[in-house]
C-alpha cells in the first residue's frame, strides 16, 4: 500500500494552523474541526434551520426542500457503526432532495485488496459530490479532505460525522443548535451559566462544546463530574487564555440550582484500557426527577445520546428536557450545513414558502 | 438501560383490548396485529391496491404515484434478516416518493453502546415518519408503537414487519389479497374452500389467515398436516367460536379434489428445539404435478415462500399457480396500506390516471 | 431445494451459442458476456455517455437526466463485497432517477431457509424492473437471467456486474471507453499498440479486454507479465484466429517506449492455491515516475483498480495518467448502457439541453 507524501507533515500541524485548507473561494468547503466555526458563522446557519424547519411544516414546502439539492449525490461512509449519526445526516440529505449511497462495512472491499486509504477515497469522490465520513481512525476524515483538496482533480466537499475520540464537529452544532433555540426568549446564550456533567475527560461533544461556548459573552461553565473523570488541562487552559470563567466540582446538586443549562453524558467506557469505569461511582451525577423542582423555571437540559441512567425517564416529559428536539435539531443543522457548503442556502432565504 | 414505565402492564393486556391503542381520529395509525383489520378495511385496502397497479402501469403513472408521498421518509428497521419483506416495503415506499433509511445490524451500535430499545424508538423516530419494523423479539414493533404513543411529542406511525413468532399482519393482508383477486370472477371469498397444508403449529401466516377468513362468510377449512404439526387449539377455539367450518385430515390428495385455494407452507424447522422436525414425513405433502389434473379448474395455490419442496417447480406454469403473484401482490398492497396511513388515498381515488 | 430444469444443459453451451438469449426485440435485454457487445454497440453506447457527461454539468442538465427512468426501480445484489463497482452502478441508476434497493450479505435470508437461487431471482425481480448482480458464484448472473427468460411471465434485464472469475463486462467497456476518449484527436482505437502488465493469467479484466479490442482494425497487443502470469492460450488462439497481432514479453522499458496504451493490473493473489504469488518478482513491473520521460507523448496509463504498488502515486499528476478518468468512466458508461436496456437513449438524443 504506498502512502501519499506529504500527509504526515500536514497532520502534525497545530489545528489552527490548518484551518485555511478547508476553506475554498472564502467559504468553508470541508467540515473537520469544531474549531472551523466562528461565531457568526453559527448565526447564519442556526437562522438558516430555523426557516428550514418552518417551511419543512408542509407538504409544499418539503417538497420545495427536496428541489434544492436534487442534482447532488452524498455518499455515506460510515467504517464505524452508528444509526443516530447516519440517520440524521442521511435524511437530512433526503430532505434537500440528495441520492444517497452508504458504505457502511468496517472493511471495505478494496482495503481487503491492499488499497491505500487515498486511493479510496479518490474513488469515492468520482462517483458522488459530497463525503461524510465516520471512522473509528482519529484524523480519517482529514485525510480524504486532504488527499481531495491535494491530489484530486475533482475535489468533493468531506464531512467529518465522528472520527476517533476527538472530533465530532456537527455534534456540536447542534448542541449549539439547540442551547440558541433555548434561550431564544431570554437573551441568547450570552452570559448563561451552563453546568457539564459526567465523563468530561473522554467525551468528545463536552470538549469541543467548550470551545464553542467560549465565542459567547460572558459564559460560566461548571464542569462537574468524579475525580478520575475530570475536564483535562487542554481545555481549562483553553478556556482561561480565553477569559471563560469555569468551576470545576463534584456537588452536581448544588450547580443544578444555578444553572441555566444542563449537559448531561454518559460514561465512556468503550475508552476504558483496565475497565477502569467499573470503580468509578457515576450514580451520583444521575438527574432525577426530584431534582426538577429545585431547577431554574428556564433551565434546560440536554443530553447526546445515547443515554443510559444519567438522567431518569421520568424527566422526559418535563418541559425543561431538551434532549429529544436536540436529536431533531441534528437534522436541522445538518440541513443549514450542507445548504451552505453548496452555496444553496439563497434558495431558502428567497423562497417565498418562509412566513414565520 | 433504563425500561419506561407501563409496558409490562400494557403488553400483557389481550390483544382484543388494545386494539384501539394502534387507532387515532378514527383510522389505523400502527398496524401491529392481524387482529386489527376488519373486512370494510381490507376491501377499500384491495380496491386501492387495484387502482394503484393499474396506474403503474405506464411511466406517467408511475411518476404520478411518484409525487403522492414524496414529502415523507420511512425507516426500514430490520434487525431481523428478510430479503423479500424488506424488499416489498422498501419498493412500495419509492413507488410512492417517499424516501427509505435502513438499519438492518441485528445489534445497533446504540444497543451496544447501552441504549434502551424505547430510546432508540424515540431517535428513529425524530428522523423520519414511517417506521417499518422486523425484529427476532416477540412484541418488539409493539413496544415501538407503545413508546411513540405513549411517551413521545413526536408519534410517527409503526408497521410491524414480523416480529417473533406470532405475527405478520402485512403477510395476511397480501395472502387476502391474493385470495380476493384469484376469486374476482367466481363470487369473491365468501363461501370458499380453502386448504392450509404443512406445518400449521407453527407457522404464523396460516395462522393470522385464519383470523382473517373468519371475517369472511361460509368459509369452510381443512388443515392437512403431519400430526406433530397440527392446528393449535387456540385458533381452533377461535374458529368454532366464530362459527367458521373446519376439518383437520392428512388426506392431502383428498383435500386437493374439493378445494378451492390450497395454502402451502414449509417446515418452519428454525423454530426445532431438538431437531424434532427431522422426525417428520414432510414429503407426503408435496403439490405435485400430477395432482394438477384433479383440481378444481378454477382453484388456486398459495405459499408465503421461501419454498422448498413443498411444491414442485413443475407445477409454477399451470395457470393455477398464483404465488409468484401473491409476492408481487404484497408490494401493492403495502402501497395501499402506506396510502391509507398518511390519509393520501383519496389522491389515488381523485386521480384522472386510473381507467380499468 | 429444488432446481429448476434445463440449466445444466443451458451452461454448458459455449459462449457464442448463448447470446441470442440475452437479446430481445433485437436489442441487447441482459448484460451477462463482454463478448454480447459488438464494435457499432459500443460506438453508440459511447457516444451517447460523452453526451449524457456534457448534460450532467448543469443543475438543470442533472434534474433533467434525473426524471429519464424516475419511473423504474433497481436492485443491486452485491452478495460479493464491492465498493467501486456498487457505487458506480448505484450513482449511475440514481443520476437516472432510479429508485435503488440492495441486498449485500453474503448469505441472504432467504438462502438460509432452503430457497433455491432460481426462487430468489424470480422474487427480487417482483419487486423492480432492473437487477445488478455481483456474485462469487461463476455463472451466477447468467443463472438469474436464464430464470427471469425461461420460468418467469415478468422478465426484468440482469447486469452481471461481475460473477465468478471470468466475466465483468461493464469494465471492460469502461476500459474502452477510457481508450476511446483518450484516442479521440489521433484517430480513435484502430491502430493503437497496447500494452497490458502484470497478472496476465488470472485478470479478468485484461481478457475481456483482448476480445474488445478485437473488434477493432489493426490493434497490436503487448503482453507484459512474470513468466507465470503470462496470458493463458484461449486469448491468445482466439487473437490468432481473429488476426490480431500480439507480442509476449516480459521487456517492460522496451515496451513502455512504443505504447500508446499501458494497461497496468494488480496480482490477483485471491485466487492464489498455495500462496504461489510470493515467489513471484512483480516489481519488475511497476511503473515509475521516471519512465514517464520514455513514454509517447500521447500515451495514456490506465488501471482498473484497486492498485497496490503498479504505479506510483507520483505518477498520478501526469498528463498520461487516466485511470481516475477511468474509474468515473464507470459511471457514464453504465448510465448509458442502462438508457439502453430500457430503451430510453432516445429521450437524451432528443433532449435540447446537450451542445457540445
Amino acid at each position: 500500500m504506498q502512502k501519499y507524501e506529504g500527509w504526515e507533515e500536514f497532520y502534525s500541524k497545530p489545528i489552527e494552523d490548518k484551518l485555511d485548507t478547508f476553506i475554498k473561494n472564502g467559504k468553508i468547503f470541508d467540515v473537520i474541526y469544531a474549531q472551523q466555526f466562528e461565531r457568526s458563522y453559527m448565526e447564519e446557519l442556526f437562522a438558516l434551520a430555523d426557516k428550514v424547519r418552518v417551511i419543512a411544516k408542509t407538504q409544499q414546502g418539503m417538497d420545495f426542500l427536496g428541489t434544492i439539492l436534487s442534482d447532488k449525490k452524498a455518499l455515506l461512509f460510515f467504517a464505524q457503526p452508528s444509526t443516530r449519526t447516519f440517520l440524521s445526516f442521511q435524511n437530512a440529505c433526503h430532505t434537500l432532495g440528495m441520492k444517497t449511497s452508504e458504505i457502511r462495512d468496517a472493511s471495505t472491499s478494496s482495503e481487503v485488496k491492499g488499497e491505500s486509504p487515498e486511493d479510496t477515497i479518490r474513488t469515492f469522490s468520482s462517483y458522488v459530490d459530497l463525503i461524510i465520513i465516520r471512522h473509528f481512525n482519529e484524523g480519517y476524515a482529514e485525510l480524504a479532505s486532504w488527499t481531495l483538496n491535494e491530489h484530486a482533480n475533482r475535489s468533493v466537499p468531506v464531512i467529518n460525522g465522528g472520527s476517533g475520540k476527538d472530533q465530532h464537529p456537527t455534534q456540536s452544532l447542534l448542541d449549539m443548535y439547540t442551547f440558541q433555540r433555548s434561550f431564544a426568549d431570554i437573551g441568547g446564550i450570552d452570559g448563561k451559566k451552563i453546568a457539564m456533567v459526567g465523563d468530561l475527560k473522554r467525551g468528545r461533544t463536552v470538549r469541543s462544546l467548550c470551545r464553542l461556548l467560549s465565542l459567547y459573552n460572558d459564559i460560566e461553565l461548571f464542569f462537574v463530574s468524579p475525580p478520575q473523570l475530570a475536564m483535562r488541562n487542554d481545555i481549562l487552559d483553553f478556556l482561561s487564555e480565553n477569559g471563560v470563567k469555569y468551576t470545576q466540582t463534584d456537588d452536581f446538586e448544588g450547580v443544578l440550582q444555578n444553572a441555566d443549562a444542563v449537559y448531561s453524558t454518559r460514561m465512556q467506557d468503550e475508552h476504558d484500557k483496565n475497565g477502569e469505569s467499573a470503580s468509578v461511582d457515576y450514580a451520583r451525577f444521575t438527574l432525577k426527577e426530584s431534582h426538577l423542582a429545585t431547577m431554574k423555571e428556564h433551565a434546560v437540559i440536554l443530553h447526546p445520546f445515547p443515554r443510559r441512567d444519567e438522567i431518569e425517564v421520568a424527566v422526559d416529559n418535563n418541559k425543561r428536557a431538551a434532549y429529544w428536539k436536540q436529536a431533531r435539531n441534528g437534522m436541522w443543522v445538518r440541513i443549514a450545513l450542507i445548504l451552505k457548503l453548496f452555496g444553496r442556502d439563497d434558495v431558502v432565504h428567497q423562497s417565498g414558502l418562509f412566513k414565520n
